[in-house]
């Protein structure tokens, strides 16, 4: 290894999974590369995964490590899988996080929320104006997204000019914020583009990005057909959309309201931060109630389907007073992430029961993605015509997909997921290094690794049930034949009738005189021997074999 | 009530969910009807839902007490969602079953392996053969499906002719099988439909439905591009689309392997039933190995992300000796049903991992739907022009989707949900009584209601953990302060490096001097009192509250 100075690449998080964004960049000797990061997110837990994880944060053992060569944190937009994990994590790095203003509204609650001081946020202005920390000089050039605000990072170095999209797409006119600047982007480009990190989200999607503004059209036409009460959700940081809708819902006579937490929250921040002007006034959900329904829209959270949000109480019952009912219209302004398809479904399914009108892009259009389309991936390439094109924010196949589309432009494509270092400066840019990086989830208030096996035990649980085994050994080392029995997650009769806890008791009751005087002294042997029991029998009763929680009690001569 | 005849249509499973499809009618006076039942099918769990559950089926307890008034169970086609059950649940109706010749192999190997008799299934020829049972006269009349000889059921009794779809599409050059044959659905319609019972799967559709017949050029050109190994996956009952995918291979030069016990299974059945002809030859997964793979084409089961199966072992590794690698190219010719998204972009992220180019319908068109889309359920309405037309075969948005589409054009639509009797006869047909129906899961070898709570325990053991507690009172029925912990998917150790059990164990030896007499001599007091001692510690010390089990040893004097 030399001294030279080397320009890096690092995903900790979002590369070869969508969710928990994390990235690092390096300059300097290897080995004493300055850093900074950009984005702290969080992904989504879900049964099938992680079961009660309340939510997952990158795996930042590594960053941790070199705390001190950290210079600043970077927040390219205000969406959970970006700055979620921000009040989570900060303790652990210490470095000063630099935003624009809306995003700096939700870095501030996130940092405060954990206890940390949020004297460390420091907002920043957009493009031309620049951040510099240690060898880096930043920018935040403005690029629109489905959040005010979002931005792609210009990272200089002596090594090169990095650009970092952030979510990105192409809306000349996207109704909040700030629209594409074709011109910007070539001023930008105008003197080498090192590599390009670029969102991977829609490359499978073939036709070209829809803007913002073709939607207050559809929608409106809509509201404008609607006999009973609307209410339509969306995503609630999407306050281009918010505004859409409830401007649509004005311009047909109706009053708005918008219920659930995260969207008060988002539209107050919008008005802070100066980005959402205009906005019709709103009622509350009480006031709302005074409201003939032909002359209501409601705009509501949980549009993934969220079981608590208010989109699934509309669809449960009633929430807040307010209840749907025969000739009511529900619209979806929004897409299904994959893998809440059933949680929506189940929301959809609620609400036609009781007779409202489920409207969702099957119906027409109603809705206009946050990301840029294949076409428009390539129209950023030509623009930035990059050295190196590096895939982010995507699955495998999506990162692999976006290389491929480099490479057939004549770009070099690197795939590099979590943990893979890339070299970015130098004659051959590539990969230099595999970093161990996992996930943490935070459950409860504990960090648990992913790889802890915590996670995996609970859902060893769930498949196969437990059951739970009391045993004492007394004073004289001989394990007594009464047991207690107690089944969690299994049927208390079998098919044939029998009582399975009993069976078990009975069972091991002519087990344990056979069992020997070593093994009950080895409590390893003495639980391995019971659960053997246990679980041959529940195969033949049940047809399952569950887990066994063995406690021995050894009782001390007194 | 009067002792007048009446038709009556009742679903048991399949409206308002998508699965496990069992249908009912009758003939005769109220209460007295004979009965006969449309297919016996199962439903599969997710872990959101059913962790760890084999299979559902249909909760028929209603139908097992009338047992005695069942003429006949008539089986549509032989996917499992309407064939399946029927091993399960024959024992507890033991009536003929009557379907045709492919449906009828997957039919009596199913009941022999339930240890049922196989000679219960009569082997049927489609329209214009007739089958009488009691008042009923019923005919298979071939449509095209995604699975060979689909058919509809015309049912005509007294009280009227019922046209039930089963599921359909309308295909007029299926590849393998019997055509859409609009002459026959005319004839059937000549005197009058009463009622006709319609699959409503894609009434969100709104193209056209294609043919399968449009399939050979795109997956030949795609197959003739490819310069490494070819796989291909699709459901292993899709008969015509495993011939399609062999044909394009042989004629790109290719020998073909077929991989996965269902799919060899369905090949086989094909070839006995005499609806697939002129199959090219197979490899055994063994001679395959000797193909260069630029000769090869392996059809595998595992479509839809299955863990077990083909597709997602070639993504972990190599399965039978065959390992995929850079170039090879592996096409999913099927949609993902809702719900197992997440599972097969775990199979094509693996797959992309390994450098194999991942084939969908996102990057053209391989695929083709068995189910009437919106224009073609329209065109079946308005050939039979029933005077009720009855959705089933969806979610509760479907249903009602549907029902309001036969409403606009002037039919009369009525959603019936699982459990809603729906008279078809008289001059005021419409809902007549609602039956509690549940569903039934099959857990290792136990029946298990979905009300019993068994499974709603085992997913609360998956989201909150389990404490285990061993505590003993003596003979003297003093509750010693020793007790003995074991945790389950619970982090052993707290965030400030704690040992959890140990924390759980002093408190409990601190708090137990405390505990009452009498509190110590009930069980469930007790328990109580443990439970939320070790509740309250866990929310304080990792913020969540766990599942607890306690275990209350009472030794006896001697």
């Amino acid at each position: 290894m030399t001294d030279r100075n080397r320009l890096i690449y690092l995903p900790l998080g979002g590369a070869g999974e969508i969710g928990m964004n994390c990235y690092v960049y390096g300059y300097g000797p290897a080995g004493k590369e300055r850093l900074i990061v950009v984005d702290l997110g969080v992904a989504f837990p879900d049964m099938d995964g992680q079961p009660g994880v309340d939510v997952i944060i990158p795996d930042i053992a590594w960053l941790e490590e070199r705390r001190d060569r950290i210079d600043a944190i970077f927040i390219t937009h205000a969406h959970e899988d970006h700055v979620g994990a921000v009040g989570h994590l900060w303790g652990r790095l210490k470095a000063p996080v630099y935003c624009r203003r809306f995003t700096a509204i939700h870095a501030i609650r996130k940092l405060e929320e954990a206890g940390h001081d949020a004297g460390q946020v420091r907002v920043t202005l957009p493009w031309p104006e620049a951040v510099t920390v240690g060898p880096f000089t930043v920018q935040f050039a403005p690029v629109s997204h489905s959040i005010p605000e979002a931005s792609a990072l210009v990272i200089d170095t002596p090594g090169g000019r990095v650009v970092h999209s952030g979510d990105f797409k192409i809306d000349r006119d996207p109704v909040v914020g700030e629209a594409f600047d074709e011109t910007l982007w070539r001023q930008i480009a105008q003197d080498g583009v090192t590599a390009f990190i670029c969102d991977s989200t829609n490359v499978f999607t073939r036709h070209p990005g829809r803007s913002e503004s073709q939607l207050p059209e559809p929608i409106g036409e809509l509201i404008a057909g609607a006999k009973g009460m609307v209410v339509a959700t969306t995503f609630a940081s999407n306050i281009a959309r918010l505004k859409t809708l409830a401007d649509a819902g004005v311009a047909n006579g109706r009053s708005i309201c918008l219920m659930g937490r995260a969207m008060k929250r988002m539209v107050t921040a919008g008005v802070e931060a100066g980005v959402l002007t205009n906005f019709p006034k709103t009622l509350s959900p009480e006031d709302a109630l005074d409201v003939p329904r032909e002359n209501l829209m409601l705009i509501v959270t949980g549009s993934q389907g969220e079981r608590r949000a208010a989109s699934a109480a509309l669809g449960r019952g009633s929430y807040l007073g307010h209840e749907l009912k025969e000739g009511d219209m529900f619209l979806f302004s929004s897409k299904t992430i994959p893998g809440n398809e059933v949680g929506v479904a189940r929301i959809k399914n609620a609400l036609a029961e009781k007779g409202v009108d489920v409207i969702d892009d099957s119906h027409g259009f109603y809705h206009v993605s946050g990301h840029a389309n294949r076409p428009d991936l390539e129209a950023m390439h030509d623009i930035l015509r990059p050295r190196i094109l590096i895939p982010n924010h995507g699955e495998y196949r999506h990162l692999r997909e976006h290389a491929q589309l480099a490479l057939s432009k004549g770009m070099t494509g690197i795939i590099a997921a979590n943990g893979t270092m890339v070299e970015l400066s130098g004659n051959a840019p590539g990969i230099v290094d595999y970093v161990d990086v996992s996930k943490t989830y935070l459950d409860g208030t504990a960090f648990v690794g992913a790889l802890d096996g915590v996670i995996r035990d609970r859902m060893k649980l769930a498949l196969n049930g437990l059951v739970a085994v009391a045993l004492i050994v007394d004073e004289d080392d001989v394990l007594l034949e009464d047991s207690w029995v107690q089944l969690r997650g299994l049927p208390e009769v079998t098919n044939g009738g029998a009582d399975l806890a009993e069976m078990i008791e009975d069972d091991l009751a002519e087990a344990i005189p056979r069992i020997d005087a070593r093994t009950v002294m080895d409590d390893d042997k003495l639980e391995e021997a019971v659960r053997r029991i246990v679980r041959n029998l529940c195969l033949t009763e049940i047809g399952k074999k569950p887990e066994v929680a063995v406690l021995i009690s050894r009782l001390m001569a007194a």
